[in-house]
């Protein structure tokens, strides 16, 4: 990454610029339905961003899952039964406060507003004269309040108790808060909701429902056909615990893993890939004995802390962050950030929390299933026999993989400069070999005289090693290097004209633009090598 | 498989039963939310399933992205803007012809219920005598016709001009047909549908609108705020045509490929996870001149039918069939379906479709966009000069990963009868050593005597190799062989006291039993060449 310590905060929206762009012109990311006009915070990745997201996910399940006895995996449905969510607190609880400035009506999350004191001067700034001049007169209507206008600005208006103000134009005249639920609602089978309510809306306003009562008619007879897009991946293990535990006869302490997509509504998207409504997650549930979560925990946040450099990320741009008691959920007895340097500052990239029993519990109380696990080497501290019936308690360690990517492409953007002849600047992704899209391009000097053969040949070789490799002759033989340094392929194989008089070809590696000769029938290898070390 | 063609009705429902078991037993496939009832038509990866369905999956990607020069992956959000579905044909089209059934309230599709000519008898017969008399009443007072009753059923109905009846009950009282879209309907961003229509909805009763007049009021409300979950992963290959062929520079013929969920809210689920609403695709969409497209889809017809041959399918269970032109879609000059002979008979497991230039045409005028192609090698056959600005045509092998599964599962189950001893009877999946989810199992033939810590070093170096393997000490030796005999673990290694002194190790081969000596230094690479092979 550049260095970020010392950069001001144009430099820094400079960069994230720079890796956007990259982006879209190598085809790591595109924004989606872009023909379209695009769709708000929703991402398509192009041919290397989704082989970077495969290899990063791909990445993690080979540490979580292949390399692990105590660790299993799973690959639940998106869509969940709705009693799910009402079990973990999503249906009651997963929502941002919402409000409508009746001024300007814009939408805004409360709990994000400017913050004001209650009886503070409120000016409300509209974009021009005639719409400040509209507005006075509709807060008279609303109000009674005459404000004072001067050019596009209204004065006079006070805070009221609520300590914020609308976002856009700064007016306290707003709607009542209402939940916004995060979580995408649809409905599942063949009913018709909408026909289904139209009888139901027709009674209630018949009744003389206000439309309050109106909307909660509504709210109520839709719910009966609602079923959710999963927010997180993470209730899925919990209610599949007993289910892989037993098909699998697993012993605590054992864990379950999962990786793939997730949906939020957010009111608020930011930072390109980092905070979008649909996105990808890696996430485990580690369930241990009841007692033994805090010593879990501490283990699970060196294991994911090395991992995350394992995969290249710098240490000095990792950090753990412990939550604040005040942080904490109630039932949480303790909480650490793994946190990434984006440009924009340090951000979560995955939470590792002890979540005691309370999901285990709360499905067990929801479903009307005991979901208790019999231990028969441990020793029940009530009776003091050797035997004890018990809900596990977890340890989850919960990784954005869309956001990963994201921190993987900063931590692996470089620019060198010219030399003293204005020559060699590069742009540079300086990817782990295990992440990189491509990992070695095969690169005939010319397009003719048989080297495209031998180049295809090679190919050929790493194909059947497994291993994405790219035969390359387009343009010339500069282009094609600067092309495969943005990309971040570590290593580009040259076939000239000795190529086919003694079989060897040149490697050139990726980081330091050395140079060197070795035999057509090592490539392979010093790849594999790479990729294993 | 066991020997289909001389299987009669009950022995395949038999087959199908036995393998949702094992499914279930064995961690392959469970009902989603299976705790709280289970959700119809969705299903979670088991630990032994997730591995099954990543290693298809992998192995697809492999073939069709990371050995070909010419294919190119992609992984688009499944939430797309929807102007992609107004402009691809789904939004109006995309639907079942649905019914309700006045006197019982059955709700079904009207395309698939029973068939009669109008003015056939349509006995009515309800589930009991209480019922009968009830339905009699109601239809009495629908229709003023009164009918015979005789225990449950009625007589007297004839069945209309519709050509259908009830597949419940068999009356010939119905709804109007509607049309019911499969796409799954949401909202994105801070809407806020419900309040959102309230108001439009009362006025629209205050205006006195009928109930259909109301219902697509609330139709229309709704469409604005409206976005869909794909139905099909195609269509983000056509949207990101230009951004994928210009960020790469390919060249037409060129191919995108992307593997992924989709969703359709089918009113019929059946066959376990053969057709379910939530399921996984691997589509390529493939780039061809104008005219090349009847060469390509032959190209393509055989280039498929290996692949599911080179992953285990047993060539006497697969089957090209062509589509008669009635079952062609009007621009479509072509399409071959791959069959797999599943229990039930013959049914799809890819389509190959020759589509012309019908998919970028109607995005290129629906976004306005243009989606044409400039190819400086071909000749103008208008101008026959160099240089042809055209509209690619597209052949689509696009093939059902989650019904692949299915095919997979049932191609690999086998039953071994017991010998005349009575004994050694087995189940046991015959996956190809790629699609396996353990590679090798490694057995401490005791808890004790350092096999476990050789065992788990033997492990170790598999996890090394990037080869998943289990290490597994639980239960007795033969217990194990036939767990992993069932979940298709082709290589079992043991290590027993001769390993501690002379460093080898019994392999076990899953499908003959066969066991041999080697070297514990040879493990991998006999693991390894297999997986290559």
């Amino acid at each position: 990454m550049l260095h970020i310590p010392a950069m001001a905060a144009a430099q820094e929206a400079d960069l994230m610029g720079k890796i956007v762009s990259l982006c879209k012109r190598r085809g790591f990311v595109f924004q989606s339905s872009e023909i379209y006009g695009g769709l708000r915070s929703a991402y398509d990745y192009g041919p290397m961003g989704a082989e970077l997201k495969r290899n990063l996910m791909s990445e993690w399940w080979r540490a979580m899952v292949h390399s692990r006895e105590d660790v299993v995996g799973l690959d639940a449905s998106i869509i969940m039964h709705p009693e799910v969510w009402r079990s973990s607190g999503h249906l009651a609880g997963f929502s941002d406060p919402l409000v409508d400035c009746k001024v300007c009506g814009e939408r805004f999350r409360a709990d994000k507003a400017p913050r004001k004191e209650a009886g503070e001067d409120a000016p409300i700034t509209l974009a021009d004269k005639g719409r400040a001049k509209a507005a006075a007169e509709r807060i008279a209507a609303l109000t009674g309040e005459t404000l004072e206008r001067q050019k596009a600005t209204l004065r006079g208006a006070k805070a009221g108790d609520r300590g914020y103000v609308c976002p856009n134009c700064g007016s306290p005249f707003m709607s009542e808060e209402r939940q916004f639920n995060l979580m995408f609602r649809t409905t599942l089978g063949p009913v018709d909701p909408i026909g289904d309510i139209v009888g139901v809306v027709r009674q209630a306003i018949e009744g003389g429902a206000d439309d309050r009562e109106l909307r909660s008619t509504v709210e109520s007879a839709l719910a009966d056909a609602s079923v959710y897009l999963r927010p997180e991946t993470a209730q899925a293990m919990f209610v599949n615990f007993l289910n892989v535990q037993q098909s699998l006869s697993m012993k605590v302490p054992f864990g379950i893993a999962q990786m793939g997509k997730s949906f939020r509504n957010e009111v608020t998207v930011e930072h390109f890939i980092f905070r979008s409504c649909e996105f990808e997650q890696m996430e485990c549930e580690y369930f241990v004995r009841p007692g033994e979560g805090p010593a879990s925990l501490e283990y699970w946040k060196e294991q994911r802390m090395a991992w995350w450099e394992s995969i290249g990320l710098k240490a000095e741009n990792l950090r753990l962050r412990a939550h604040a008691s005040d942080e904490l959920a109630h039932y949480s007895d303790g909480c650490f950030d793994v946190e990434y340097r984006f440009p924009w500052g340090w951000d979560e990239l995955e939470g590792i929390a002890s979540r005691t029993d309370y999901d285990l519990n709360a499905h067990s109380k929801g479903s009307g299933k005991k979901l208790q696990y019999f231990d028969a080497d441990a020793t029940d501290p009530e009776t003091g026999k050797k035997g004890w019936r018990y809900l596990p308690h977890v340890i989850e360690p919960a990784a954005g993989a869309t956001r990963g990517v994201l921190a993987v492409l900063c931590d692996a953007y470089d620019e060198e400069p010219a030399d003293a002849e204005g020559k060699g600047a590069r742009t540079v992704l300086r990817l782990h070999p295990r992440l990189a899209p491509i990992k070695a391009a095969i690169l005939p000097l010319v397009k003719k005289d048989g080297m495209p053969e031998v180049g295809r040949s090679i190919a050929k070789r790493f194909f059947e090693a497994g291993i994405n490799a790219k035969y390359d002759e387009q343009h010339s033989i500069g282009r094609r290097y600067a092309r495969h340094d943005e990309i971040g392929t570590p290593y580009c194989l040259t076939v000239d004209t000795q190529t086919l008089s003694d079989d060897t070809v040149t490697i050139r590696y990726r980081d330091d633009r050395r140079q060197e000769r070795i035999p057509v029938d090592k490539a392979v290898d010093v790849v594999l090598a790479a990729l294993r070390g």
